[in-house]
């Protein structure tokens, strides 16, 4: 028997990862997040083998109930026998630290069960990192077996809306009482759903927010209607369970359109564009790391006594690593 | 008088900022943060004026009550004559959007003095341009003559926790009852203070937190002590003013050491070195986009159709837009 300290090589994961093993896919997510260089072929052999989950993107405000509503939403799904992956992408994500927001009791329910795994991942170094990190850990649960896998993020930034926009069906929960649907708009998030999710309907000011939104959708804000999807605005309570048997029915329905239709190809193609430029990017500032180490003191040095400023600065040590443009 | 429309050439704009005048001011960070070139030569101008103000970054995991104790603080400040500027970084942040969590009437306090100016960052893009934008809004506050500029960033994620560190004196906040001490140990947050804060010192668990911190760095934690300078750990509330008169000093005393030590020198290097690499990152970013625009498609559906896996074509892109390494 292998003892914790060996280290098993990472293609040498990918099998146990195929037969389910939750510690090889565990260790293999690890990798990915890490960036390691030695884990890159076993991931391009996981992307091949990758493509059967469905893969929710799942977005909203803070204090918009995204992450009691993924745990609803996961028990759900095991009801009907399928094993559900969580990422979360999300500073203030109860899953972040187990206790962070005395989420304890209910991540227990969940994490007691096999057919759910849940993993928080970092939001470490650049971004492009972050994207790429998730898209791995997304094909490492897909190849894993499971057959659902939700990624959950803040709702704040570009990046984490473009991680959420990254999957084969993306959810955008908004709240009553938080001022959401002006939230949404800025956030450029309405434009994104191809499910509206507002939670919190056992609270009596939620049909405000219901109605507000299927306006907003209804006046021709873009992402009302793609192509062959209507976009539907679901009223959940994770609280009384209100709303789930209807979200489950638009989540199987947008994934049956998206898997036979011109929109849904397209889409792909821009997913994979999306991800192939994060890959590149955190590729990139790896190799602009290591050309510019040597550099960095001299630099700083002259930054710091006032012999340029930080742009002309930066300019010289990026044109010094890669050449004039 | 100028309609808001007239656009102003960010040159021009640099007088304005120095003579104070908030709309200039508010102008100018959007433009930083939106990476508009024509807004690097003002920048560069505003980098050689800057450097008078105390640089306070503050950091702490999400319900540390990080934000309540910033406007305690600054108002602290504000009652000794100082003009504060609140840079926060913190998608959790009540001043994300002004109402998100529900703290309209304190911000409302805050904001209606003028000698006191909140900005929150959008957390867009690649994290060298939020490091980059932040420390180009400190300069811009510096030099419109903001004499203490506090960084808020959310203890999550280690750009955030290095942007925190970026600044003259570094504050971790603590809390009771959130296994902080843990938490801060698990993301490094405790080598980087300067100044420990435990907040919520009215409740009665707090004592413990305090407790418990003390011995951590009795215990020889790193950090404990910086040569000159001996890391206090100050317990307050933000709700009763328990303790700011002790936070104060040690902010002061604190800055004072760092202005004529050594190691505060060693300091201001290593804050250039870190500020000089996310301009240069930010700036390599923008080049490869424009690098390989005309290639994504192409690449993005090799990708999808399988032929290649996410590292390999990225690899490809890269080289292709800068040469092999």
């Amino acid at each position: 028997m292998a003892s914790v300290s060996t280290y098993v090589p990472s293609l040498e994961l990918v099998e146990r990862i195929a037969n389910g093993e939750i510690s090889a896919i565990a260790r293999m997510i690890s990798r990915a997040e890490a960036g390691m260089p030695e884990a890159r072929e076993a991931l391009a052999e996981i992307y091949q083998r990758a493509g059967r989950a469905h893969v929710i993107g799942l977005t909203g405000v803070p204090g918009s109930g995204k992450s009691t509503m993924v745990s609803a939403l996961a028990a759900r799904l095991r009801a009907t026998g399928s094993k559900v992956g969580i990422v979360a992408v999300d500073p203030s994500s109860p899953y972040s630290g187990g206790s962070i927001l005395g989420d304890r009791i209910r991540m227990t329910d969940l994490s007691q069960d096999a057919g759910v795994y849940i993993r928080s991942m970092a939001t470490r170094g650049n971004m492009g990192g972050m994207a790429r990190a998730t898209m791995d850990a997304v094909d490492i649960l897909d190849v894993g077996g499971f057959e659902t896998i939700i990624i959950e993020t803040v709702g704040v930034g570009q990046d984490e809306v473009e991680i959420a926009k990254a999957a084969d069906t993306t959810v955008v929960v908004s709240a009553p009482g938080l001022g959401d649907e002006i939230q949404a708009i800025k956030a450029g998030m309405l434009e994104i759903a191809d499910v509206h999710v507002v939670s919190k309907c056992d609270r009596s000011d939620a049909h405000r927010t219901l109605t507000d939104l299927k306006q907003m959708l209804t006046l021709g804000v873009k992402g009302g209607k793609k192509s062959e999807w209507r976009v539907p605005v679901v009223g959940i309570s994770s609280f009384d369970g209100t709303g789930f048997d209807e979200l489950m029915k638009a989540l199987e329905g947008h994934r049956a359109v998206a898997l036979h239709s011109e929109m849904g190809r397209q889409r792909r193609v821009a997913i994979a564009g999306f991800r192939l430029t994060k890959t590149a990017e955190n590729l990139l500032m790896e190799r602009f790391a290591r050309a510019c180490a040597p550099l960095t003191l001299d630099f700083a040095q002259r930054l710091h006594r006032h012999e340029g400023d930080p742009y002309s600065l930066a300019g010289e040590l990026v044109a010094a690593s890669f050449g004039k443009e």
